[in-house]
C-alpha cells in the first residue's frame, strides 16, 4: 500500500534552463495521486526545509505552473548545502512535524548525495519515507543515466554562441577563447563542436579537463591553426588542469561544497590571452577572450525541446515511482534510439549517482587530446536540435 | 540622370546580428536598377578593395541571400582602418579601373568618416560618384539617427541575459556583477532595465560611461542594495571611467583605430569583483562577475524584429537613394510613433554621422547615475520588442 502524506520538493545546486520543467511535472503527477495530501515546495532546498520556509503549490493554477515550467534557474531558490547529522536531525523533526513522506530532490550529484544521506537516515529512524532524486546539471556528470536533464539546453546554448562566435571570428581575423562552465566534465566544452557546419568552421581546438592542459602545447596548437586557416577559435572548459591536478588559473576561492570558484571570474580566459600573446612574442596578433560564464545555464528562449521534455518527463516520472513503489532512487534516462531519438526512465539506486561523478568516455575525446570525435557528435545531436544554417560569402 | 556603372558594398568594425541584413536589403534593391551594372562585396572593407578582393553578387540566389541575411557577424569580412591618402588613391585606382559609381558603406561613425574621406576625395578627382554611408552599430551612438540597426537586437540580447541570470541570482543570492559592452555610450548597458517585470527584479544598479564613476560610491550603492534585497545584480558598462576619463579597469592594449581594448576580458569585472569583496572585508560574501563580451554582438537567434527589418530597409533605402539622386549621404532612422512603433528613413549628410559618436541623453539617465529612468524605457520597448514573462514562485 503506498504511503500516504504530505511531500516536499526542493532545488539544489546550480540552476538550469529546464530545472523548473522537473519541478513542474514532480507538482502535475503528484496532483494526480490521493496518496500525496500536500505539496510543499521548500525554498532554497534542505536550508528552507530546516527554517520550514516552504510554499504550497497543491493550489497553483496551470498557467502559473506553464510560466514557471519555461523560466530559467531554480524558482523555489537553490542551495549549495551538504547537510551533517545535526542538520538531517532537524529535517526529520521537520518532515514528522508536517507529516511529510516524500522528499523529491532536483538536483546534481552533490544534492544526489544529500537525498542518500536524508534517505539513510529515514531508515535508521523507522521512518516511514520514500526520497527520490531526480536529476539536473548542465555539466552532464551524473553516473547511471545517459545523459541529465539540463545539459541539451546548456549545449544548445553554447553551440549557438560558438556558431556566432565564429562568424564574428571570421568577419575580424585573429585568435578568439571562449571559456566555457564545467568543472571536472567537458560535455559542455565539447557541445562547441555543434558549431561546425562546413570545412574550416571553429572552434579550431577543444580543450576539456578529462585531459592535462599543457600551456606549450596550447600554444603550438593555435600556431598551427593560425597558419591553416588564418584565424583560431578555441573552446576550452573552465576546469583545465596540468598534469598534476592543478587548475591552469583560478582566484583560489572555494563554495561551500569546497570546490574551487571557476566561474564567475574571467581569470582563465585572461590568462590564456596572456599565454598566446607571449607566444607571438614581437608580433602583432589579435586575441581575445570570453568566459561565457552563468548565461550558459540561465539563458530565457534558449532550450532544447527534448532536454524540456525530458526534464518534465522524469520529475512526473519520479513521483509516480515513489507513489507506486514508494522506493528509494534517483530517476535516470535511458537512450533507446537516437535516429529516431527515443529515450524512456528508470530507477536507479541513490547510492550509485550520489557523491562521485563521471567525466566523458575516451571513445569521445580525439586522440590529440584537442578536440572531439564523432562517436561525440552523434550521441549529441539528438539531444541538442536541430541548428540554424549560418549563410557565408566567402 | 542617375549614374551608370557598378557598385562596390562592404562591411566594417564591430559585427552585429543584423548587419547581414543590410547587405542583402542593399543587394536586393540594386538588382533592381539597371543602372547598377555590378555588384562587387569587397571582402574585409576598404581591405578588400585596396586589394580587388570581391565577391560577386550580382547572381547569388535569393534563398542564400536570406540565409546570410539571417545570420550574424559581417558575412563579407570586416575591417578596423581608417584610409589615409595613399589608401585612398589604391582605393580610386580600383573603383576607376572596375567603372564603379556606387559605394556603400556599412559601419558605425568610424566607417561613416572613411565614407566621409572616400566622397571628398572622389570630388577633388572630379570623379562622378556616389558613396552611401548604410548605420550599422550595437553601441547606437550614431548622431542624427533616432537609433542605429544592430543596437536593438543587442539590446534584446542583453535584456533576456538580465532576466535569466536575475533568476540565477535570486536561486542563488549574492552579488552579480554583469559587465557589457560599450566603449562611451551606455545605451546597451542601459538596455539590462527591460529585465525588470516586478518589484525587487534585477539589475538593481546601473552603471553607464555617461556618468564618472566612483569606486567608493558602487561599494555603497552594493551594499544598500544588499541590505534592501539581500541580493544585488549590477550591469556595468566596459567603458565605465573616472571623474577624470580614465578606464577604471584596462589591459592597456590598442585596437588599430587607437581605441583601448576593453572587450574581451575580464578585467573589469574580476577589479569590480575584488572591490565589493574589500567592502565587506571580513564578511562571506558570494561575489560573481561575467563579461558578456562579443555573443552580445553575434549570438544567432537572438535578434528584434524590428531591428532585422529596419537593417534591411535601411540597406535598401540607401540603393534606392543613391540611384535616384546620386547624393553622398549616411542613412538614418526617424521615429513616426512609439505606440504603435513606426518608423521611416532619410538621408542626413556624412558629415553629420562621421568621426564624433553620441551618447544617452541626460533625461534618459536616473538623477543618482545608477540607474536609468522611464523615459528611456519608453524609447528602448518598442525596438527590442516584446520579451518572456518570467514565472515566479516567491
Amino acid at each position: 500500500m503506498a504511503l500516504k502524506g504530505k511531500m516536499v520538493i526542493g532545488q539544489s545546486g546550480g540552476p538550469t534552463a529546464v530545472i523548473n520543467q522537473s519541478l513542474v511535472g514532480a507538482v502535475l503527477e503528484a496532483r494526480k495521486h490521493p496518496e500525496i495530501t500536500g505539496i510543499l515546495g521548500a525554498h532554497h532546498g534542505i536550508a528552507g526545509i530546516m527554517a520550514e520556509d516552504f510554499i504550497d503549490l497543491t493550489t497553483q493554477s496551470d498557467a502559473q505552473l506553464e510560466l514557471v515550467a519555461n523560466t530559467p534557474a531554480a524558482a523555489l531558490g537553490s542551495v549549495r548545502l551538504k547537510p551533517g547529522k545535526a542538520e538531517c536531525e532537524r529535517v526529520f523533526e521537520v518532515f514528522k512535524k508536517n507529516d511529510v513522506r516524500y522528499f523529491f530532490y532536483i538536483g546534481g550529484n552533490d544534492s544526489a548525495e544529500t537525498a542518500h544521506i536524508i534517505a539513510e537516515m529515514a531508515k535508521e529512524e523507522h521512518y516511514d519515507f520514500c526520497t527520490v532524486h531526480l536529476p539536473k546539471t548542465i555539466d552532464n556528470d551524473l553516473r547511471v543515466t545517459d545523459h541529465c536533464p539540463g545539459f541539451a539546453s546548456a549545449a544548445r546554448f553554447v553551440a549557438l554562441a560558438f556558431m556566432g562566435d565564429d562568424r564574428d571570428n571570421a568577419a575580424l581575423a585573429g585568435i578568439k577563447i571562449n571559456v566555457v562552465m564545467g568543472r571536472h566534465a567537458g560535455f559542455l566544452t565539447a557541445a562547441s563542436a555543434l558549431a561546425r557546419q562546413d570545412e574550416g568552421d571553429g572552434p579550431h581546438l577543444i580543450y576539456l579537463p578529462e585531459r592535462a592542459f599543457n600551456v606549450a602545447s596550447f600554444q603550438a596548437d593555435v600556431k598551427r591553426m593560425m597558419v591553416n586557416y588564418g584565424r583560431c577559435v578555441v573552446a576550452v572548459s573552465e576546469g583545465v588542469a596540468d598534469a598534476d591536478g592543478n587548475p591552469i588559473a583560478s582566484t583560489g576561492e572555494k563554495d561551500s561544497h569546497g570546490n574551487v570558484q571557476l566561474s564567475g571570474t574571467g581569470a582563465l580566459g585572461d590568462f590564456l590571452s596572456t599565454r598566446v600573446k607571449e607566444a607571438y612574442a614581437g608580433e602583432t596578433v589579435r586575441v581575445r577572450a570570453d568566459t561565457f560564464g552563468y548565461l550558459q545555464r540561465s539563458y530565457p528562449t534558449i532550450v532544447s525541446e527534448v532536454d524540456a521534455r525530458e526534464a518534465r518527463e522524469s520529475g512526473g516520472f519520479g513521483v509516480s515511482h515513489a507513489v507506486h513503489s514508494g522506493e528509494n532512487g534517483s530517476i535516470a534516462i535511458r537512450r533507446l534510439s537516437s535516429a529516431p531519438y527515443q529515450s524512456d526512465y528508470f530507477v536507479t539506486p541513490l547510492s550509485t549517482v550520489a557523491r562521485e561523478a563521471t567525466e566523458m568516455k575516451d571513445e569521445y575525446i580525439h586522440a590529440d587530446g584537442n578536440d572531439v570525435t564523432e562517436a561525440w557528435l552523434e550521441y549529441l545531436r539528438p539531444l541538442v536540435g536541430e541548428l540554424p544554417r549560418m549563410g557565408k560569402l566567402f
